[in-house]
């Protein structure tokens, strides 16, 4: 079947039908943008997974209890340069704050808004910034609109990520879109980033949670950086329904399209966190197959994507499979230490854990592209998994060793 | 009561009685010793641990085989510059010549022979190097010959490894001493390491495991360099029996001595190898205690030393607080995220979950020592633990980025 599922080039948050966006430099960060709205005109249906981490930072508390009230949200406010985490109970006032304050803006209640933070751990917020920017911010739905939003949740991102698809579902036409910052902190299971998307689809909040949980699990949770778990993680996804399509359910026709929409807006937006780790230079893009699950491929898949010396091999272009079979020896996953396969791009490295005959020039220049793929087969099942994550250089070291400083 | 046990500053491995040693250079490696032999004058006890990789080299199947029939080990010879791992049978064939090589060299049955390897994974041994070097392997007791060994087991080592305790155990001196290698693979549950002990102790093969595992989790499992485990590891203790000590058992008056014994001796090694990872400039030694259990203390500790954000900040020299309760929270560990106090070194960061009334240039300043010392109490518990590990570096990513080629 043809996939129904189309990319917009240029659609961003604003596409969908009845958002806004807006961002502005507050001088929380010295010169970039750093506080962003996304609006819906229409109370949207909303779902949302946060970090694991146990530590969390105030704005998922008050964005969940926002949430938790009615199941709608129409408006995120997100300020980045200061994580508002390890804050007290000043954090929790400002993160309030920072919620009444938009509602107010727009006149709608309090628990329509969602709050969002990224950036600097145990800084208290300078709401003197923060509060009459939020007044200030300028909705529009412009190109420019969106790009300032996308621009003002970056931290140490080189670039902002966005992504837009399209679908027919109930012959309406569909959109969605989503805007995402990474870099640091970055692991399986919600690293410091945050993912907003939105949707003109008709869909009941209870139906997207399950549906965003399932995904994120095969996408931003596949994604990691440096192994580190952040404070501040959520994806959030708005759904106004003024696509005007039927109700979708998993009982829906089009179910299995809106299900690739989500999937693939999801996928796109993680796998540019992962390009843009810090300091990377190229994605790491590893499929494991002929593993005994899903799950194990997955775990394969993440063993080799966190690897340091995996990720220091991709960077110096060193064909090492010796770490990448040692990644997955580790990785928790059942394999067959005997029949292993191991290709880089097109060039097989590995025939049943023996040496293929390859050429090791051919193997370092296929290792200098942008985007390195992997392929593992451990021939022993049929479960497959995908894993994203990037090489590990100097420039790490340096953003990391002087972040504060 | 006072320690029993007092370390040996000029010890080496062949300091407890009946042990000679030997390293040579048989150019596997281009310039440094690459080739040693441990013996014991007496067939020794036994107890070994392994890497829980599932990936497992040749040598480490050898080495079982030979303790499994008679539980007693006269040599350990050991190589590095090639890891003889993910080398299919030929692999066994060669592990299986250098454990026959040694056993004639020295007349000994082969189960008498522990073989280890570390170094480059997946090449085929280089055995018309190694089977001439192994008989021209010329033992001795002098410290040039422990130190041509300790030289022998290195690889991107940038110091060889070593330490030396006595005690008196039924009024008679017993001498425990160690030599280890380190640097990259290195996580919790044996990374590439190999750590060879020799004891004069006499204790039976069966105890002296039990000991072992109990020890190592202590030690050498709470040290992480980079987050990868190795093919290769194995930790090793021979002890001879030459010391004359009644049997050691738990219900021996001596017993807690014998146990800090061997848990100093893997405490010096474990550390030195953290000192000494890949690039490193800085010891990281983490204490945490107030945890609900030994275990969940553990898990903190483990996840701070592993945060390649942490070690970026400690190499840096920055007191990025937030780095290390992320850590905590992510680590799988029980907390209230009310309730943590952090200190580095004499200087209290958090307390309580705030910022401490603390400066940062003082902060700074400690940050400079060769070993940073972190202390997390969590309290909710009285349980405790430790971990070690190393600062993250330009030079890991150097050193990883261009190992072999």
């Amino acid at each position: 079947m043809m996939s129904q599922v189309k990319k917009n080039e240029q659609g961003t948050v604003v596409t969908p039908k009845g958002y806004q966006a807006a961002g502005i430099h507050s001088k929380v960060k010295r010169k970039r943008k750093d506080l962003g709205i996304i609006y819906s005109e229409k109370p949207a249906n909303v779902a949302a997974v946060y970090t694991l981490n146990k530590i969390q930072a105030a704005p998922l508390t008050v964005t969940k209890e926002s949430i938790a009230t009615e199941n709608k949200i129409q408006a995120v406010v997100v300020n980045s340069g200061n994580a508002n985490a390890c804050t007290g109970k000043q954090g929790m006032k400002d993160a309030y704050s920072m919620r009444k304050t938009t509602a107010e803006k727009f006149d709608i209640p309090e628990h329509y808004v969602a709050v969002a933070s990224t950036g600097i751990i145990g800084l208290e917020m300078p709401m003197d910034k923060i509060t009459p920017n939020i007044e200030k911010l300028s909705l529009g739905t412009t190109e420019e609109h969106a790009a300032a939003f996308g621009e003002s949740i970056l931290t140490t991102d080189t670039f902002p990520k966005s992504t837009c698809y399209e679908a027919k579902i109930d012959g309406q036409v569909v959109t969605m879109a989503g805007a995402a910052k990474g870099s640091g902190m970055i692991e399986p299971n919600m690293g410091t980033m945050l993912g907003f998307i939105t949707t003109d689809a008709n869909i009941e909040s209870e139906t997207l949670q399950t549906l965003l949980k399932e995904v994120v699990d095969e996408t931003f949770n596949c994604i990691t950086v440096d192994g580190d778990t952040s404070t501040n993680d959520m994806v959030i996804v708005l759904a106004n329904g003024l696509a005007n399509n039927e109700t979708l359910t998993p009982e829906h026709q089009d179910w299995t399209t809106f299900k690739e929409l989500l999937k693939k807006t999801c996928e796109d937006l993680a796998k540019e966190i992962a390009r843009d780790g810090e300091g990377a230079t190229k994605l790491i893009d590893v499929t494991v197959t002929g593993a005994k699950t899903k799950e194990d491929a997955r775990k394969a898949a993440k063993a080799i994507v966190g690897s340091s010396l995996v990720k220091t091999a991709v960077y110096g272009s060193d064909a090492n499979w010796g770490r990448l079979i040692a990644a997955v020896g580790y990785s928790g996953a059942d394999v067959d230490p005997e029949k292993i396969d191991i290709a880089i791009g097109p060039i097989q490295l590995l025939k049943m854990s023996e040496t293929a005959d390859y050429s090791e020039e051919e193997a370092t220049e296929y290792l200098q592209n942008e985007t390195v793929e992997i392929f593992i087969d451990l021939n022993i099942g049929d479960g497959t998994g995908k894993a994203w994550g990037c090489d590990l250089t100097y420039d790490y070291v340096r953003i990391n060793a002087s972040y504060r400083t």
